[in-house]
């Protein structure tokens, strides 16, 4: 039998309900969501933002886990001694160790279900591939963003991110619950399979990698001047294209996407999402790419699972 | 020429920025917004709590507004004390009176644009019955509701609140700042009117009177058992009765409305406003009714302008 356990996240950040509440509902029905004979452990990321009904307290737990901080011995943020206890405590050094971590967000972007990875690392490339084989979500590859750093997955050897949306923070949603639990029941039934070696890969992964994020037009006090386009509004995962209307303002003047940087079209992400104003960011731009499923990444899944 | 002057609020919930960011832009460009002469006040209704993020620092400001607490002496909270300051200085026994108060909102419940009054003081109810007839707007008649009180608006002899949505809580949104400009302009415009009693009074107001909120079913330490149904969802406005599906929950047990003092369709509205889960309101059930034009109602506002 192996001995993978998996790290199970909500309210990671503590504006972002559905999940934290699905956790709860199995905790009181633990026959909610079948196990697989797979060892979990559901935690909720940041419980006091959760009981306060903010994204964070003092910083964003999702930006706390990188090794600078968590080595850091002299902060008194709320959220980077969080981070450091979920690694004393979960950590792939733990006593208590897992080595698989899903983070479940919500996002008030329109963006449907989807996963998100930060980097090429094989074992995620793995998951992520038979979650996307199954029910097709799309997957976010974040990389090359040296602005955000320090995702709570990143600090397991395998781990991601599922994004769930739209719903505005602090709002229990039907299918924003729903999508919740079918999304936590999958990735839970594709894991268990992969002890045994069961697992369907597929021969194709498409990704959508991160190129670069876009802050809203600002005056010079930093206030926004103009806000997403209406035609593009909710319009994440739809290609544009240089020309494209991305901002307007209320005298009607339109931006319009202009990036020599980008020879063919692009599909922007995190449309407006209302937590991400603050870290400068009115989207996210990527790039639609359809890889060869490489078997690499399943042996590294392989043996992460069944060492 | 009349001394009518108005009040104008945004941002009396630091969450709600689109009416903020409209007044904001229009103190950059007072060309924005015609005021067809008239005096205008625009006022940030809780500048910190705006700062932050927040919908309020220690109390909703827009419960804050009864005369028991206005007439506190020993209260530290930030609200109260803000709700003493914007009497003070604008309410109509200040040397700077305003008659009129309006005060912008957003909403995360799929209600578009609405106008809210607080009882049925004459005035109110012809300001209503004007923009209703211009563009249509529903008018919500809260009253007879112990629980709520203390809204700003009725500090002043007339006022009413405008709500827009749906919009994510610190989301800025081309349709909710492109109605609460037209909401804006159309106000000031119709009061300009009065002032050469120029209005066009209907012969009938639409009024959605409110008879009672219901709360979330909750387990016995207060969490939510169930959410809003699915098909409920977003369905404002619309009319249910009796046996109507209104709550769900991971069972897929479904909680139908039975409510025997409801002996007609009943119109629900601020379904799932995410803000008013902690006021333990899950939505909040009207009767539709139309009601004559009465002509004491213009009366009542004529004579507030021109006096």
């Amino acid at each position: 039998m192996s001995n993978i356990q998996v790290l199970l996240v909500a309210g990671t950040h503590g504006n972002e309900i559905n999940a934290p509440w699905v956790f709860d509902q199995w905790a009181q029905n633990q026959d909610l969501i079948d196990r697989y004979g797979l060892k979990v452990i559901p935690v909720i990321g940041n419980p006091l933002a959760l009981q306060k009904g903010q994204r964070y307290v003092d910083r964003d737990l999702n930006r706390s886990f990188y090794p600078d901080l968590l080595n850091s011995l002299n902060s008194s943020d709320l959220e980077i001694a969080r981070a450091k206890n979920l690694v004393d405590l979960y950590g792939p050094n733990s006593n208590n160790a897992s080595q698989i971590a899903i983070d479940f967000h919500s996002t008030t972007a329109c963006m449907g279900s989807s996963l998100v990875i930060y980097g090429r690392r094989p074992a995620d490339l793995a998951i992520v591939s038979l979650i996307q084989n199954r029910i097709g979500l799309p997957v976010y590859l974040h990389e090359g963003d040296p602005l955000q750093k320090g995702f709570l997955v990143e600090a397991w050897p395998c781990g991601f991110v599922v994004e769930i949306g739209p719903v505005p923070q602090m709002s229990l949603n039907s299918r924003i619950v729903r999508q919740t639990l079918l999304t936590l029941k999958i990735c839970l039934e594709e894991i268990s399979k992969s002890i045994d070696l069961r697992s369907s890969f597929p021969q194709k992964l498409i990704v959508h990698r991160h190129l670069k994020s876009i802050d809203f037009p600002r005056d010079s006090s930093g206030k926004p001047i103009a806000y997403i386009h209406r035609d593009l509004e909710a319009r994440d995962w739809h290609p544009i294209e240089n020309g494209s209307p991305i901002f307007e303002d209320l005298k009607g003047d339109v931006i319009r996407l202009s990036d020599n940087s980008f020879k063919d079209k692009v599909f922007p992400v995190f449309i407006n999402e209302a937590a991400y104003a603050e870290k400068n960011i009115a989207m996210c731009f990527t790039q639609r790419e359809v890889w060869n499923f490489d078997n690499s990444w399943k042996d590294a899944f392989y043996e992460l699972i069944n060492s």
